[in-house]
């Protein structure tokens, strides 16, 4: 079933810099959380992959173009989709929403990583993840 | 005179995250740093712009690659560079480094902007501030 | 009428450190975001109050004690009061609860405080404003 | 051999919030980085307790007194001492200093705890812990 998995917030006090708008690397820890937010939905909460089977999803790349400005208290909402699915690896793409109006856009590429060992290493992503992103996004 | 511009810093206990590793937002934190670091060591400190002539360096889009996780504790030293400088406009590359070897590589592309106005926009970059910036670049 | 004002959030991944569990300093910027939607429930957006009255909330002193440690993706509601107003400081108490049993308990002392000048100071605090934070207080 | 441990930093502009000082929860990070710095200098790396002890120091509560805001690029000093150690429990003490002045003063209690099981639990204090903190703090 086609679905649009979104993340809301609201510009806190503290993330605004001297300049009174947002410190731009606020914008990778909300791009994080709408990260954490879509594995959730679609049934695979990071906190449990972590503890459980010890596995994570660390960054390979984030970037991000910023368009306008936040300021303090604006309500934001992130849409996040995932374009790609490599062998160990996933796009992920997210567009900011103020009032309907695209305020900024990134994307983060992620491995499918192990944390067992004592050096972090990539593994392939599981047919059932896999199948669970893609039946999110191929109809939307 | 050819000069690089470093700068140095130690992994903080809060920047890293539940998998014991740094959470990635800090990476573009640590660039900020180091741009605003560049622009005190070239004379043009950013405190001081902002506070005087109302002009700062907001950030039009901001990119890293991440190959070796950081963890608590770690020294590590950015080595930035500005590559280009357009009108309004300057590229700022950030080259982390931990014993030497290159951990994550990033840059920043910031605008000259005027913030008089409520509308923060970008201005033409004034000839001294180029001319400072490419005499250290040139002879690197 | 009386009215508890309480702010909910969810512990995000970044806000974890290298043990898993919150890191401490988050505690503040809770109770300051609590405090900043205390003002803004009874009338007095902060952020209105800076760019329009020059006028904001820092702090003289804030305390926090911990019961019981978060982790991430816990909800949290912080319950916040205003205990006293004296000529130019607020104690404000907030009390953090997950499923409702207590884990924290902190609060922080604010000034009102004018920034036109350049040194910040503490102003008597406005009659009007005494009243709104007496009328949500008072018959709680 | 008496001892002053001592931490220096300067002020990071994302550190700075909307109204142009500090934030004040980074007083709280900087007190957490001088406690990790403390354990550090006396021998005792919280990294290497966490990963190879699973032994860390979280916090009981923490407070801090404000009297001078901290401004973007300021150099502060931190001297911190362990005033008082109970049976699982440390007092640590910070003054924050700027240009010799004290800007602020806090202290942490935090415990010796255990992280192997999955209900962390404050454990007894080392003894040879304890006289590695006496022989730096009785001679002061």
């Amino acid at each position: 079933m086609a679905r649009t998995i979104e993340y809301h917030f609201q510009v806190r006090w503290g993330e605004t810099d001297a300049a009174g708008i947002v410190f731009y690397p606020s914008f990778y820890a909300w791009m994080d959380e709408a990260s954490h937010h879509y594995f959730a939905e679609i049934g695979y909460p990071t906190t449990k992959l972590l503890s459980e089977d010890k596995v994570s999803i660390p960054l390979c790349e984030a970037k991000c173009v910023f368009k306008t400005p936040l300021v303090f208290s604006d309500q934001v909402t992130i849409r996040t989709t995932i374009s790609e699915i490599r062998k160990k690896v996933f796009v992920i793409n997210h567009t900011f929403l103020r009032d309907g109006e695209t305020v900024a856009e990134g994307y983060e590429i992620r491995a499918w990583a192990d944390f067992n060992t004592p050096r972090v290493r990539a593994v392939p992503i599981p047919d059932e993840l896999r199948q669970a992103i893609e039946s999110i996004e191929t109809t939307a």
